[in-house]
């Protein structure tokens, strides 16, 4: 499953208003005051660590929207694994505009960067598995979009994207419904034929009652091991099983081992540290 | 010197912008079929770590945005410590307008708190020295208003804001011109009386070139604490010193005890992990 | 199933841009010329043709936007059936605020209650039946929220929002693919878990083909009366089924007869005629 | 008078809306997961039904905006009569741009060419006269410019385009003024020297009050065949003359035959069936 | 003729980007330093020279926006005239608010009031004649629908507000089509029957030609005061008569007494030096 | 120092914006009546009086955007002095495109180039001292960023942008604070460390106190010549010196002897009359 790009018009207004908050008032003054306008430079987009890339659209749109004369040579894709000094891409021309647009243009692929890390290490932690690791909606705002991509990057699912999407029924829900089977029945009399139902359940009583009504998927949260595995079982491949709840590095193997399909986790998204890029000035 | 609030001018937007990416082209179908249009709630906002608060008037903004008959009282203020289970505000109201725009408030609140959380830790651990932390560009793309009012929240001082408020001189650019006197010599000549320079140096040689000419700041980037010590004799106060480079909580207090003025942290905005904060219904 | 309605934070800015389009650079001349700052007039929206009533909230955000102090009273709630004549609303308040309201509100109310009132005859044609009347993604640019609330208002039902929120596999992406059946198993590896995925067929074999793999519905475009009986025997609940193809509110009972599920018709949001409603002024 | 097309200033934003609108947050994922990036098509957009083409420049800027290397090469103009079955333009390229933008173009091209056939029809049916047929301000929101400009590719004219370049005084203003020569002498003291008035009157009492005081058009609303007559023979080219109320393909011609100048229906803008128009992928 | 506010919808929108210019990335931060959040000031608004005021009503949404709980009383109206030192407005409340929103508000309250002055100061030359003073499209650029209101205010009118309300001939115009008279015929043929036609003629021999064929208005431009008064002659109250061309207040009156009915000054938007407006802190 | 062009993504919007406010919602409609569509023209931008031209930048995006294929030439660069009827550029291509966007790029061009040449006059008054001419906040809403290029093109000098980029403590201020001292040392608390401080005083014992605490500049406002001498003398190099208050052409010189380094004048932005440019059709 090749990674698809997002589509220009989607990216390039987040990337146009980075650079405008940036900019401010009165634009790059201190580059301004030391590059002539034909000054020449030849950089290498570089990783400093070692991890998943990802983002790198998002840097050529930044430098084309800062000086259409700068040129950006991705010399990896998206999704490639690098190691501690791997060049990621070439970007020459301009230094103005190349020097103008940097900031911005690390700040996207080394966030992105970091998310399709991370995700790409808990990826690998469960490889052995059917389980997938996927993230969920504590993105950061306005970002939402770009975020869930850098976990496809990283090998990682997407859950929902919003609100709107999938329906989610969660313990309060299930508490002002009165009950995870109404919750359910609710929502089905409610949402279009294309609209896929999970419904989070926090005992095994309660998934029966969800299992018994039917539901697509099931959100198993913070239960135990024992209790995974004893879900896996109940729900014997009528519903799409999710685990959440806490899930580490090294816990991950542990819950992908009791057979549950997804395992998801906010962290990738909130809390994923960035992955060290840079711009390395070769003339 | 009191916390001073981001004006509802600048933030509002933000906040509006979020809850329509989470709302889509359907909004809260989930809530929308469970909760009735009558159905009340009232809430807790807890902290479920210890750390720094920041973010009220965003989930505020939130709340109100989705439903104006929301009512959102902040037991805290932002600036405030909270210990695990702390309750930060209680939010009362209309079940649908509390749950749909529960996600948003809560991404804003927990990443806002987790800088202003790592920023306190530093602060707390150089307290004792004149040092003061302070933050990079390194910021999220179009957060950067909001985290540096985070950082500011955690006891941290805040660095420019963009490219255009003051010129700091970076490596490259004094290459481009061709010595650190000559780039602040370009630099003074560009800009106007109201804009500070302050220029990054990664040599002694380069910081008494600097000093030479004179400076606003200079940026000690990457010394040893050697040099950092000498730097700041070499200073003697004629400029403010900056140290940066890979700072952790446990150099920091070292690198503060060299007596210089600033350490400048990019990890606090790009890497810092959010907050745990959450929504308890009580009812 | 209670009609739910629309945020206000998705529908407003489209009332607002609706407004800013029809002042223009000058606003509303004719009445600013003959109607006092101070005369007041109390008017009565009124349907002059039988049909069921949608938008109502959107005519409350013209007039508010227009000025706070015209008050606008429902009568009617949207879904509502009405007689011609039917009084659905009270204005009251500034002459001028609700004269420069007055044919935006109109537009919006007429044109969603003209969709509003095409579903619901075509959704009483089947009535009988378990079958559902739904839409298409043939709606007017721009207003796809709104025109898929018009539809829900009237008793019909939402296909997908748009390319995002669930799979469609149309003819032409079959024919990329090869198959319907390596169509599917594309989509299944790509797309996350809670998104549905539609296949369309326009012969039993392509829907044999489609059930042998397993897909959550089918749709069977422009088939006879018989091939859609024959389609739905085949299909035995293993899937949701949906006819579409120049569907009339004659034949719309014929193909619900044949058992499909669904019945889908792009003609209700982009070839429904409005339903006339007017503004008369009482005083 | 050749059809003069609107800026691409004006109706990109439109066409560029309505593509996000579709795209939400994650994209065509459908396709995205069928058509490889290097796969190529070549397609053909031909009209199902009888009628005139209009709008295919904005289906030219939705496939450029989805991705520049499709090419659109149109066959016919806008205003160009066509049969069912005949080609209206070429779209070649990458075949997920041509997908992912096809459903936005033909929603535009399908609603725009359907207003401009039923001007055309009507326009067709009076053109033995001098009458001319003209729109009102009853169209979608946010689509006036390019409904408007669809009547001009029908054949049609143009009333005023909004609240603010040119007065038109109705019923609810004559009655706040007083009387129809007070509301006209409201008007003429308040606008600038080159607005013109327009006067709805109901009566021919009304038609010669207006005329004793002098205006440049007047509306004649729902009057009789006879009424029609007798005004135009009052009018006596003094003023412009327009007809309106309940105008159908049958009674236009008669309309026409009492010699007034201007024939308005709203029908053509909100309740004019579209013209169907689909794309045919040839390989 | 009483002065039309503008709708609020279409001046906030300028009022809020003028005060987000402002406010930067970190908001007024001198006054977030010095005055606490419960320090309340009262303050008066003043005109420091002999004027016309205008624009008191984006004066008040300047400082509702900024804190809804400043409160903003206007003593004169729009249009008013005022004696240096001429108390315009009170404005109360949180000192924050109004030491934030104080630069914008003049900004605006004394751009307006120039335009409104210079005019009056015009209209005043000319007014016992019944020649009128207009502005032209030669505004500052976003700023036309409010400094044509200003001009209002100051007892001008208002020529067309932009390219699409009406049609003005100009010189290149008529050498493209070959003549006057063909460019009459040519925008006659071409526009809707509520758009006027002016036409620049810049000798008598054009006018006979302009008159010839029948226009709306003809701006005769830059004539000497012989050839004005011939030409009001010739037009004999057959079309509306605009005089342009380098008008001073020492010419108009000149001008005037040669019968146009319009005399138009680009200056009045384009270079009319502000009125001195101030807020004076009274505790 | 050269003068550095201000970033495109900063500019395209404004003129952007200009271009939609005129074309309205028809667009030009002369100008599509009389010009055929290939109709091809040679136009001249020139200077009508003396004076330093701004704004090219501005002028060259309003061709492009409404039509790429005018092509705008030259002559000189922003900040060349300009005798009248001097050259600016040439613009070339196709009728409709230049006619369209003339005014805008017009309005553009003739108001920045206004402001730059009254701020070479003033700097050529005062060129013998070292005193440089600076603008102030008293910028027309939206044209911060441009109008403060144009004083730059004029060899002039920029203050603060807005609020946020340097502190300007005020007479309210101080009032406020209780003492300039005060102020100073609220401000100095607050701000970050590349943030420079600016007291205004009014009086020379205000500016001793200011001297006393430190501070980077002092605004001395509205002081007679003796007194600014004495407070030049009195700073000896330890603060930078700007006088301000009423500053006209002749005064200029006198204030720039008493040796402050900067005179702030807020007519440069707010009341400068246009430089008239206009566009000659050669063929």
């Amino acid at each position: 499953m090749p990674l698809t790009p997002l589509p220009t018009l989607l990216v390039e207004p987040l990337v146009r208003q980075a650079l405008i908050e940036d900019l401010g008032r009165a634009g790059d003054i201190t580059t301004h005051a030391i590059a002539p306008l034909d000054c020449a430079a030849k950089t290498v987009m570089a990783a400093r660590q070692e991890g998943v890339i990802a983002g790198l659209d998002l840097a050529a749109i930044a430098f084309r929207l800062m000086d259409p004369a700068v040129r950006f040579k991705p010399v990896l894709a998206d999704g490639a694994h690098v190691a501690p000094g791997a060049t990621v891409a070439i970007v020459e021309g301009p230094a103005r505009g190349i020097l103008s647009a940097e900031r911005v243009s690390l700040n996207f692929v080394s966030r992105l960067s970091g998310i399709a890390s991370a995700t790409a290490r808990l990826a690998a932690a469960v490889s052995h598995t059917k389980a997938r690791i996927v993230c969920t909606r504590k993105t950061t705002p306005l970002m939402r979009s770009i975020e869930k991509y850098a976990v496809r990057a990283g090998g990682g699912a997407n859950h929902r994207f919003g609100l709107d999407d999938a329906a989610l029924i969660k313990d309060n829900h299930v508490a002002i419904a009165g009950g995870v089977a109404e919750a359910i029945r609710r929502v089905r009399a409610h949402v279009g034929h294309l609209v896929k139902i999970e419904v989070e359940v926090d005992t095994l009583d309660q998934l029966e009652e969800a299992l018994g009504i039917g539901v697509d998927a099931v959100l198993l949260d913070n239960m135990s091991l024992d209790d995974l595995r004893r879900a896996v079982t109940m729900i014997g491949g009528r519903a799409i099983s999710e685990a959440s709840g806490r899930v580490t590095l090294e816990v991950a193997p542990l819950i992908a081992a009791t057979g549950v399909d997804l395992i998801s986790i906010g962290w990738l998204t909130h809390s994923a540290p960035i992955l060290d890029v840079g711009l390395d000035y070769l003339a």
